[in-house]
C-alpha cells in the first residue's frame, strides 16, 4: 500500500467547499427552526461511543460499525445513526423528564464502508424522536414534521410512503406460522423491494393456494387509505388487524393535518425488521429519485438502556437533499472591497466597520506599492471596491 | 475490564441537552455570521483524515492523535484541528482560487486522552485561515476578527496577548548559538510558562552576564506598545528585529482597527513552536480565567500539501466559552400546548399550523380520555393551553 498523498482524503468522505456548506447550513437551520416550532428541542451527542452500548443497539449492521480501541482496550464506535444515542440520553441524563420528550438533532454519522464506488462513509441525518407516546397520533405527529422539514428544507415535489412492520409480522405467521427462517427469507426479499423474487421465494414454499394467496396479496397492497380496506380482507391475524387499525387512524391524523395528499400506504415496504416494531415510513423527492427520509416506531430500542418506554422518529437524508435541492438564492451576497493607502487605514477600517455593522461583508487590503490597479484579478468576487488612497474623497468603482 | 452499561459513553465526550446545544448554537450562528461580515466563507471537512497526511502536519502531539485503522489497513485519524485539513483543501480543490483565501469554520475536534480527570476527547473550534497574504495587515485582520468573534460569541472583557515566534528564535540565537537543545530546553520553560524554571535554566547554561541578562530580558518584555521599543534595546540578531517590526506594525494596525485597548505585547509567549513561524497570540477572558482564543502564523504549513504560501489565522475554543458564557435569553420562549378531542383534531392542527407560521412554538395532544386536567404536570413546560374539546369555542388557560 503505497503512502496516501498530501492532498488525499480517506475513501467516503468529503470536503464541502463554501457554496455547498452554505446551502448545508441553510438546510439545518431551516429544518431545526421548523422541528423548533413544533416543540423538539436540539440536542448533540458524542461522535464516540461505546461499541457495547450505542453500537450494539443501533440498527447499523456489525460489520459497517466504524470501530476504534481506546486506551484501555474497550472497543468504541464512531455513531452511525442518533436513534441509539438519543435512546441513550432519554434513559439517563434526560431520565427525570416528563413525558413525551421531543428531541431534534442535526449529526454526521459514519458507515464503514466496503470498496464501492460513491458509498458515502461520513454523511448527516437531520431527524427527531417522540419518546414517551404509543398512540397513532404520535406516528402521524412525526409523519407531518417529516414533511414539514422536507419543505424546510426547499425539497418540493414528494411523496411518503406508509407500511406497518406489525401487519406483516402478524400475516407471516398466519400463513407460515413457526416457520421463522422462510418468514425471514421473504422479508429480506421485501426489504430489497424484489417482488419477483417474493413471488418466487412464495411458490417455492409448498403451500395450499390461501396461504400462497395471501402472501402474494401483499404486493398488491399499495396505494390510497383504500388499502386498509383491501388489507383487512387478506389477514384475520389480530396482530394483523391491529396494525392495520393503528395504521389507518395514522392516515386519517395525517387527513386533518392537510397532508394526507403527499401520503401513500404501501404494506410492501418493511424497513429494518429487527428495529422497527410498528409504523414504518419513507420519504421520496420526486427530483431526486431516491429516498430522503425514513422513519418508524421502535417501541424496544430504549428497554436496552433501561428505560422501556416506546418512540418514533424520523431522520431525513441530509446529504442527498443538499445534492439534489437547488440553490434558492443564487446571486451571492460579494463583499465590498475597501482598499487603503497607510495613511488612510483608520477611516477605510473603520468604513468596513460600519458596513459589517449593517450586515454587509466588507473585505479590506492595504493598496499595492506598484500603483497596480487595485481589483486586478478580482473581477466578479466583490459587489463593488471602495478607495481610500491619495488624498481624495472615497471613491466607488466597480 | 468490565462491560460499560447501557447508559454510560466514553470518557472525555459529553452531551449536549437542549439548553447548551442552543447555547452553542447561537455562539456557532453569531460568529460565522461575524466571519462571513468580513469575507470569511465557512467550509467543512471530513471528521477522518489519513494520518501520513493531515494527522503528520497537524501541530497535535503523536500521542494526542485518535488513531485508526481502515480496512484496507491505512492508519487515519480523527482530526485534531481545522488547520491542516484547510491547508490541504486550500493546496487542492481550491488550488486554483486566487489569493488571499479566507475561510472560517465551526467543528469538532479529537484528542485522545491519558487518564486524567476533565480532559476532553472531543470539543468545538471555531476559527478562520487567511491563507495566502504575509503582511502584517493579515495578522492584524485575524487578530482584530477574533476580537470581533469573541465579542459575537457574548464574551464582555477579554485580553489578548501578542508574541512572535521570530523575535524569540532570533534572541536564542543569539545568546546561545548553535545550541539548539538549550534553546529548545529554555521554549518548553516559555511555553508553559514556568518562568522561574526559566530563570534557573538560564542560569545553568555557564554564559557571561551579557548573555544571562538577554535570556532573563524576555521575561519582562510584556506589557502595552512600549515593550517593542524595550525588546529592540535586547537583541541585535537581524531575525529578532525583523520579527518586532512586524509585531510593531501588527500592533499599530489594530490601534487603528480601534481595539489595541484589549492588546497587550507579551514577547515571552511563544506558542506551539514547532508549527508557528511568526507572531502568535491568545485571548483571554476575564470571567473564565483561561485562554479562550488561540492563533498565529503558521507560514512553512501549506509547504507540506505542495502549495508554498504564507498562512495566519485562529481558533476559538467554543467549548470554554459556552461552559463560561451566560445565557443571553434565560426566558426560554416555551411552546403553546393545544389540547384537542377527537372531533375537532382538523380545527386545532389548523390552528397549531397558524401559530408555527407565526413562528411561535406549538405541542399538540389528544385529549386524555379520562377528562384529567391537560395541563397535569405540564407546570412550566408551556407558555400557555388552548383546549379545542367539546363543543365550545377555543378556550385559552395557563
Amino acid at each position: 500500500m503505497s503512502k496516501p498523498k498530501g492532498f488525499e482524503k480517506p475513501v467516503g468522505v468529503r470536503d464541502y467547499l463554501p457554496r455547498a456548506t452554505k446551502r448545508l447550513r441553510r438546510i439545518e437551520r431551516g429544518v431545526l427552526d421548523c422541528m423548533a416550532r413544533w416543540g423538539y428541542e436540539t440536542i448533540k451527542t458524542p461522535t464516540i461511543e461505546y461499541y457495547d452500548t450505542v453500537g450494539i443497539a443501533s440498527s447499523t449492521s456489525d460489520r459497517k460499525l466504524f470501530k476504534l480501541l481506546n486506551n484501555r482496550g474497550q472497543t468504541l464506535v464512531l455513531r452511525s445513526d442518533l436513534t441509539a444515542p438519543i435512546a441513550r440520553v432519554a434513559s439517563s441524563l434526560l431520565r427525570e423528564e416528563p413525558l413525551p420528550l421531543r428531541l431534534s438533532y442535526h449529526a454526521n454519522v459514519f458507515r464503514a464502508i466496503e470498496e464501492e464506488a460513491g458509498r458515502e462513509a461520513e454523511f448527516f441525518q437531520t431527524g427527531v424522536e417522540l419518546i414517551g407516546d404509543r398512540s397513532p397520533e404520535a406516528d402521524a405527529e412525526v409523519v407531518a414534521l417529516a414533511i414539514a422539514s422536507l419543505q424546510a428544507a426547499g425539497v418540493k415535489t414528494f411523496k411518503f410512503a406508509l407500511g406497518h412492520v406489525g401487519f406483516l409480522n402478524g400475516l407471516f405467521d398466519e400463513a407460515l406460522p413457526g416457520r421463522s427462517e422462510d418468514q425471514k427469507a421473504l422479508k429480506e426479499r421485501l426489504l430489497h423491494r424484489d417482488y419477483v423474487g417474493f413471488r418466487e421465494a412464495a411458490e417455492s414454499l409448498g403451500l395450499n393456494r390461501e396461504q400462497q394467496e395471501e402472501l402474494e396479496g401483499i404486493l398488491r397492497l399499495r396505494g390510497g387509505r383504500e388499502v386498509c380496506d383491501q388489507a383487512a380482507g387478506l389477514s384475520r391475524h389480530p396482530l394483523a388487524l391491529e396494525s392495520l387499525r393503528h395504521l389507518c387512524s395514522v392516515w386519517e391524523a395525517l387527513d386533518d393535518y392537510g397532508v394526507s395528499e403527499h401520503v401513500l400506504i404501501d404494506l410492501t415496504m418493511i424497513g429494518d425488521f429487527s428495529y422497527y416494531t410498528g409504523m414504518v415510513f419513507e420519504g421520496y423527492a420526486a427530483e431526486l429519485g431516491f429516498p430522503v427520509c425514513s422513519g418508524g416506531r421502535y417501541d424496544n430500542l430504549l428497554r436496552q438502556f433501561g428505560r422501556d418506554v416506546p418512540a418514533t422518529g424520523f431522520a431525513l437524508k441530509t446529504n442527498r437533499i443538499l445534492d439534489g435541492v437547488e440553490d434558492p438564492s443564487p446571486e451571492e451576497e460579494l463583499p465590498v472591497l475597501i482598499v487603503y493607502d497607510a495613511a488612510r487605514r483608520a477611516e477605510a477600517l473603520a468604513e468596513a466597520g460600519r458596513l459589517r455593522t449593517e450586515g454587509q461583508a466588507a473585505v479590506t487590503r492595504l493598496a499595492n506599492e506598484t500603483g497596480e490597479s487595485a481589483e486586478a484579478g478580482d473581477g466578479g468576487r466583490y459587489a463593488r471596491v471602495l478607495l481610500f488612497t491619495g488624498e481624495n474623497a472615497p471613491a466607488s468603482r466597480g
